[in-house]
């Protein structure tokens, strides 16, 4: 498979994405198309030189004479820098040189690049971008996170019919439970919104199970949850917040009773496991959905493993043909309700 | 002073609420009024016989014929039964015969009798529903919370004067932060809402730092964060059910590296203290600001232990009288704009 390499974006670019790059070709056998300003991308790959053999990695370097950087207006910046790194990876896969493309950089870009080379699937009114938050029993997909911040009814409707397929397809769970975030169980309870939406989705041919709290994402009720893309935001970096903040407390608390200093050895191997559970960086990026074509978006503070986590997950959305699916599971029900 | 408690009210209750009553009046100086069907209360407060003088406590039994249940519908319930505990309640706060009065029970029921019969205060559009999220260095305010589901850009400006005010007076925070929450800190970034008013808390005279994101509220970086009644409440129980799911992973984890079992004489006295910091039960309830008048309204599933906090916490509003407060800020806010 071939994945492009948005190599000028995020916080810690182009070290992060080159480093994330090298980790994804040594441990799988995708090409990499490393794509950004050849001269910078050249030098950071000398950089490993004595610690891996770069040349034999499936690693092609693309160049783009621009960059987008994470404060520029998303639409504007896309409609003018033609030649940036991000505008490259998204013709490289609408042209069908590239399977997806995958950037940690400027995400609201991204998702107009996408919009702009890739187009949106007929009948898709908004893409939506869904993430995975870690659950009790492993994780649940929340959808949109971010690139929707007003909402129609009609929108979360669609958000629910194709998040619903990839957690279906990508993470292989049979009939996901999909829920649509509210402040109460009661089908009565919501804001305008909601309680339109809790209508929509009723008719939808996905299994549906009303309305989940905000309890119920980590507490496993519900593999799939919908909501518009502010809450969504919300949602992600709080729970992001809130797992730093606990083990930062418990750090705290440790301190504060030199006596359980003498557990800490013990408690390695459990510190340890819980830390990869609640790690962002494992999951790696979000799918765009409703696009023809596959773009992941990560999170601007990735690291190599998170790049390299991304572009797996983009190699494995390509896998299931998410884009085929979407587009037909939204005509059959437009078909239906027309 | 006088505090009203809804007995009836509440997931446990008469038993949690008469818990609660017993252990305020025992370990202060407020007398209650236990509020509800006065056999029920009897026989509900005999069961400590032995245990506790109970007549020697400070506690008098108000009785009223009904009571409103967790799924009636708020408004119509409250028009309709006059002679409820929650009535009656917020009757006696009216008639100055109690200084405060304290549900545990339908929260929505709760505000619609605060509106009823305490009235808003002039000038007031909405009143909010506010209460503390624990964070790093303690704890942060966060309105509204529930009350206001679809909220105008002016609700949001003044749940900022009003909440700013409570977190000055009542929690001691001197020219406390107050952000707005939204999906980036630029100004630019947010949803209709959050971007209109963004303008109006500049202009409000609170100490506005302007956007914070999701992590920055249990990250510390405000005392007072704003939003609408639905993302509040997402918040609020995002919280609750992360820090739950948290403790059980920590359990789970645990469990599987047996090693670290020898280790746990020694965490107790951490897992104590950290307990209780993100323990919801020690903050009671959230005040309904906006009111001529105290409302507290805590968790339904609150044992006797939050029911005596939320009592406590109707004493201290009432001790900074943060009625008056919000009257003078309001009208001097509405002064300055006209």
């Amino acid at each position: 498979m071939i994945i492009a390499l948005d190599a000028m974006g995020g916080d810690f670019a182009p070290a992060s994405t080159v480093e994330g790059a090298i980790f994804a070709a040594k441990e799988s056998k995708h090409k990499i198309l490393l794509v950004g300003i050849e001269k910078i991308l050249v030098g950071e790959l000398l950089k490993y030189r004595g610690r891996y053999d770069v040349k034999s990695l499936n690693i092609e370097i693309v160049n783009a004479t621009e960059f987008i950087t994470m404060d520029e207006h998303p639409a504007k910046a896309v409609r003018q820098k033609k030649d940036s790194s991000l505008s490259v990876c998204a013709r490289l896969v609408a042209d069908g040189k590239a399977d997806a493309f995958v950037s940690v950089g400027n995400s609201g870009a991204a998702m107009s690049a996408a919009l702009f080379y890739l187009k949106r699937i007929e009948g898709v009114l908004r893409p939506a971008l869904s993430t995975v938050f870690p659950n009790i029993d492993g994780h649940c997909i929340v959808a949109d996170v971010g690139a929707n911040v007003d909402c129609a009814p009609e929108y979360l409707l669609q958000f629910g019919i194709m998040a619903s397929l990839f957690c279906e397809k990508v993470a292989g769970v049979e009939n996901p439970r999909v829920g649509l975030v509210s402040i109460g169980e009661e089908s009565t309870k919501g804001n305008e919104l909601t309680l339109a939406a809790f209508e929509l989705l009723e008719k939808a041919d996905i299994n549906f199970i009303g309305n989940v709290e905000g309890r119920d994402i980590p507490g496993g009720k519900v593999d799939v949850a919908i909501c518009d893309g502010f809450i969504g935001n919300v949602i992600l970096k709080l729970g992001e917040g809130l797992t730093e903040t606990m083990l930062k407390l418990v750090r705290k608390e440790l301190k504060q009773h030199p006596i359980t200093w003498a557990s800490l050895p013990f408690l390695w191997l459990a510190i340890r496991d819980l830390r990869k559970r609640v790690d962002y960086s494992e999951f790696g990026g979000a799918p765009l959905l409703g696009v023809e074509g596959v773009c992941i978006i990560g999170h601007g503070s990735s690291n190599g493993k998170a790049v390299k986590n991304a572009i797996f997950a983009g190699a494995e959305t390509v896998k299931h043909n998410i884009a085929a699916g979407i587009r037909e599971a939204i005509l059959k029900y437009n078909n239906k309700v027309v």
